[in-house]
């Protein structure tokens, strides 16, 4: 894609796998972080692990208006008071991806359990909040971040959740520049009330079996899912 | 096993295709069903379909009685009175492996969502009914009843809920007795909240890929999960 990706916390183990492996692909990536030197910091590291890669450092607000599709890779904990924050940045036409679990771990529960949010699920409270006009959508849920942040193979799927196939094909196509991942139509944004607990069991998967699992929807046609 | 495997709603879909899977693997099985002439219906197609098979059709309690495992594949609409309906049949000791799922299909709603269950999913209300001493567990929420119902081969994973390895290792025998079928240690019965509406996003996935798909844990070690 000619336009940078911006990864809104992209500080964080999730958001600096993202940036790695997709500026490994050869796409340009814009780090946000609340603290502008640890943006800056990030940056930096991923330029010295993909030398050549095009990658800035930036504040959330000022990332977050550098390209057309929005990673959001907060701890859910942040979330709300970081899309408060996006307000005045977002802008109609942006689609937001929303990459957040409320795991219970957010209010000193176990990373194994999520906790109830009010509409549904963060996806939907991430809709609730961004600006008129910003679509949001609902993925990489099932990534293991330590595994996007290293150097194995990857060879598992994302699903994705959003209203408007169009939308989803359009993320579908910044998360299949990294190799080894294939994104699935998971249905609408409400969706994510299913998708996003997917977190806290493989968290528990991790725990029980010692490795970093992800998901894969057996069964589906070879064929290109997003033509 | 030497045992026979009762499957409680045996005439069903999920509960006929698990009778046929199993019995092609050799294992005894009881239909159970309400009506004692439909499960001896369901009973004779099996035998028919696998010559040779150990196969008995009797009334949902006479079932239950008959092996130390019980499958039950009600639908979710069926399974509180299902349950009231055993309480003298199930006994101290059995184990009772749920595979009803909450969709909203119940209620006249959607098979793509899910209703909310007080006890957190129907895996935890079949445990809340169950008589005291018999244990639920909860399983085959992922595996497409029409492929488990036909001749394809299967490849994918059974996720098993429950709160003790040395049970869900029983009736992970029992679900890899079917070639193809692989069971995955999901954690505790809690769980089951978060792996029940994996069938509303399946569902989902199938209308929109006109497939039978089904889920696999990436990642995990090839050893022997349940040794």
């Amino acid at each position: 894609m000619a336009e940078p990706i911006p990864i809104i916390g992209g500080t964080g183990a999730l958001g600096y796998g993202l940036g790695l492996r997709l500026a490994r692909a050869g796409q340009a990536i814009v780090i946000g972080s609340r603290k502008p030197e640890r943006a800056e910091e990030a940056a930096a590291k991923l330029r010295e692990a993909v030398p050549g890669a095009e990658i800035e450092g930036l504040p959330n607000d000022e990332a977050a208006k550098r390209g057309p599709i929005v990673f959001l890779t907060v701890p859910f904990r942040a979330q709300s008071e970081t899309l408060t924050n996006l307000k005045e940045a977002l802008a109609e036409g942006q689609l937001l991806v929303d990459c957040t679990v409320p795991l219970a771990a957010a209010i000193s529960g176990k990373a194994t359990r999520t906790v109830g949010v009010w509409q549904g699920s963060a996806a939907q409270q991430a809709q609730e909040m961004a600006p008129d006009g910003v679509t949001v959508l609902s993925a990489l849920h099932t990534v293991s971040a330590p595994v996007l942040a290293g150097d194995e193979p990857l060879d598992e799927d994302v699903l994705i959740c959003g209203d408007k196939k169009a939308d989803k094909s359009r993320v579908a196509a910044v998360i299949e520049l990294i190799d080894g991942l294939r994104a699935v139509n998971a249905g609408p944004l409400e969706q994510a009330r299913i998708v996003e607990p997917l977190t806290a069991m493989l968290i528990g998967i991790n725990g029980r079996y010692k490795t970093h699992a992800g998901i894969r929807i057996t069964g589906l046609p070879d064929a290109d899912h997003w033509s």
